[in-house]
């Protein structure tokens, strides 16, 4: 029998146990023998078909086409981009062996296929004609990080759809880049019902081999941490130069000469199955999981309150399966609990485990009075609804969750979304668990700095510091722990009084950065 | 430019070279720089899509979910069932360093998932309401033949659904089996349009692990071989004692004992890529691909026959454009090739090449007249619609022609399905490109036997067998290569006269036994 809750709440201090709990009691996840990898099981692999769904809609009327490459890269391929090579290289896995044979050249499992998709696009493309090639697939990854693991934000290796394009103008593939961000931004608020903060990473940050990387930041406000959602790559002509995907022109140029060949701009974006952690963490309580409607798994759980009368019992589960049906006719997605092996509390426990939107419970009262009685996972609210309204009631109530728990979360991520101006004030805030916008020069060596002494200042935190102090005492050494980085140069920018310097370093400021500490 | 047609005709002798270029030059796959992996572009994916919507909506109705283990498997998992890992040990990729960093153990890559699953299912079965466990995963594996690779057929990285289930009956593990592997049949012959013959894989031809095998058995009439299109492997408690998978029964026994331990009875079962393949070489023509309606990319494609008047050429976009849509709200996939670089002849051909199964022309008589021209790609056959008639008069037509590609496929595989009793008359059969129904002893010892024989019968074909020569003067000498192995004991068995002894080896035989050449 499966454990019925969890028995840490989610405190700052108690988050890595409390996340643990809920992913594998609530059945998303189990552990492996292989350490740094996962099974998806059907709980959450569920809410990863929905968001398969959202997005191959949503990229397939951008012309964006399904495929699959290898897993495999050669080495020759893989080295192809210095900078590009540098960041993955120590993470890649290496095939050597088949069998008992070993192979001459060792073979690289994708940590990302840049270098597997690019040869083929040069090939393919020849002419503007050709242009713009939108390529998209589906598919799992490996990165071999040597940092703790943790289901769904950091796996050894996961799943993601990774998009490929090429472009005839510096212009289509920005514009493009945005166009995506967007559509991942969607995916987090609108369907995820996480808000996120759309920005572009800095130089120290951004994707190996990328002109620059746009981000949509999440956060997770109970331990104070961001968690980069989704990012958008602009590659500009750094990969097509080296791997020679080139154009010809299809037009006379007004110097008389013909036709032009043309390095092609190209970005690439993905989005993977940290979503789904990054949902859990937001939403979930001290009970269990909380699913935003538009991705759970199961939308409305029924569970029949039966009493000691074998025919009342009867006439309750036909109202269940009646009302069920009904609602499955209206595409909700509904479960029937009619096990009489448990008693309704346990059921509770275990539906709100796993963190089914709403629960309607349908005892002998219910149907004297032709009505249910719904209860609100988010809130734990309970609500009646007459019987004629029971599937527009529920499709009502859906929305007004989804839009809730939504609400609900940008108000907390906001409320840590602080400014300042120095680095004391800046340690203060980080320590409090906040995201902190300052205004920043954006030199690499001043970020690597910040880094460095964010992570000893916050080890040697001033015991005279109240707001620490008080963190301390309730516990929250979760916030404490680990560097500061730069999670993102938001898009919104405050505007940057003229006077500014960096808040670390006191050379002229470029932007407002926000930072924190982040997985 | 892409070449708008392949150049070598669809014949046994040169059925390998036409095969490559039908894949390759309508953009089905793309050779790759490691060897036996193959990129699947989006003319192909899409197919591949619409396998995994059906397959899909069919398992979710037998109750199976989706989920999605590690690519990575412990070699001690991996050990655990010996015939198992001695089925596949050859193939076996191993992972055995990261970055510079040699691994303490190496890391297999799965073959296949059943000793990743295994020790999962241990964990979550514990009593007999937990059963049955229906579990399925759409992943990529590898094997990694030494047999000479051929797109879809045999690749060394494959994409497939993989499904595992576990059952507290032997009766119920049976019994899905076949409902799998009719699901498997309905795939080929409803989606691919080609038949299969469903029958049980001999002992040597079974599932490493396995009590028994089921299969369906594709046909390519043009080379004469034998495809095994899609495996249902009845796996009884082979697997489950080694794992431990057991669960207890709710019940008390008669003899007053209480709950008693059990181990469970599984399956596992898997339909891969391979199946576009079989698709492509049994319909596939000297022009190209020839795509079933159900599974096609794009299912009619309009091309204008412009003339010189600009006004009337604008009327024809309008008219392609607005049946387009019209076609596009009823669910048909449509495509518009307005491109004006190229002619109507070479934009018959590229369309052609890929198979599309209704090309509709409309040119300045048609717009006269209020019809449109479409032609078959199956037969080449042309027909005009009246105006108000082009969506159900196309709808009717795409039915029309999948019922006719599968009768045609049909009847050319069943003409060649054979029946003989000695092994002279089968040798003249199978190097005629047959397959051939034979009385079968079922031992493994005979069947090495069989294809030992027939490999060296075929290099030294008697150059007096009238058929053998006849064959060799066509230049059919593909047919002639390679050993003859049994193919499945079909279900539909012919009344075995009460005399019968095995074809190769004398001793009394079993079953009638389909033999052939095969990939």
């Amino acid at each position: 029998m499966n454990a019925t809750g969890i028995d840490v709440p989610k405190t700052s201090s108690t988050f890595g146990p409390w996340f643990s709990q809920v992913v594998s009691r609530s059945e998303m996840i189990d552990y492996y023998d292989v350490l740094g990898c996962y099974i998806l099981r059907p709980w959450s692999y569920l809410t990863w078909e929905e968001i398969q769904n959202y997005v191959n809609a949503r990229i397939k009327r951008m012309g964006v086409k399904n495929s699959y490459f290898p897993l495999f890269v050669s080495s020759d391929a893989l080295r192809k981009e210095e900078d590009h090579v540098e960041g993955f290289s120590a993470e890649v896995a290496w095939v050597t062996r088949v069998g008992q044979k070993r192979l001459e050249k060792p073979i690289a499992i994708r940590p990302t296929s840049e270098t597997v998709m690019y040869p083929l696009m040069a090939k393919w493309i020849r002419f503007h004609r050709d242009l713009p090639l939108k390529l998209n697939q589906w598919s799992n990854v490996v990165r071999w990080e040597f940092k703790h693991p943790t289901p769904f934000i950091r796996s050894r290796e996961f799943l993601w759809q990774e998009g490929h394009t090429a472009h005839a103008t510096k212009e289509g593939a920005e514009k493009e880049v945005l166009e995506v961000l967007d559509l991942y931004a969607s995916v987090y608020e609108e369907l995820l019902a996480c808000p996120v903060i759309k920005g572009r990473k800095t130089e120290r940050e951004k994707f190996a081999g990328a002109v620059y990387t746009t981000t949509v930041e999440a956060f997770v406000p109970t331990n104070g941490r961001g968690v980069q959602g989704a990012t958008s790559h602009y590659l500009g002509q750094n990969f097509s130069r080296l791997f020679k995907i080139e154009f010809q022109d299809d037009t006379r140029h007004d110097d008389g000469t013909s036709a032009k060949q043309h390095f092609v701009w190209q970005n690439s974006w993905g989005l993977t199955t940290r979503s789904i952690g990054v949902m859990v963490m937001v939403h979930g309580d001290d009970k269990g999981l909380v699913m935003p409607p538009r991705v759970a798994p199961v939308q409305v759980v029924f569970v029949p309150i039966y009493f000691s009368n074998a025919d009342e019992n009867q006439r309750i589960n036909d109202a269940v399966e009646a009302y069920a049906g009904a609602l499955s006719e209206a595409d909700v997605r509904c479960e029937t609990d009619l096990r009489t092996l448990y008693t309704p509390g346990w059921k509770y426990n275990h539906w709100e485990l796993k963190g089914v939107p709403i629960r309607i419970e349908i005892g002998p009262r219910d149907l004297r009075r032709n009505q249910v009685t719904g209860c609100r996972r988010d809130t734990g609210v309970k609500f009646t609804l007459a019987q004629d309204d029971v599937v527009q009631g529920t499709l009502d109530m859906l929305e007004t969750i989804q839009r809730d728990m939504f609400a609900k979360a940008k108000a907390d991520c906001d409320a840590r979304l602080k400014t300042c101006l120095t680095w004391a004030e800046f340690m203060v805030l980080v320590n409090q668990g906040n995201r902190v916008l300052v205004p920043f020069c954006e030199e690499e060596q001043c970020e690597d700095q910040v880094k460095e002494r964010s992570r000893i200042e916050a080890e040697n935190v001033d015991e005279d510091d109240e707001s620490a102090a008080a963190l301390a005492d309730r516990g929250d050494f979760e916030m404490l722990t680990g560097s500061a980085k730069s999670l993102c140069i938001p898009f919104a920018q405050p505007d940057l009084p003229a006077s500014s310097v960096c808040f670390a370093c006191a050379h002229p400021a470029k932007s407002w950065t926000m930072f924190g500490r982040s997985y």
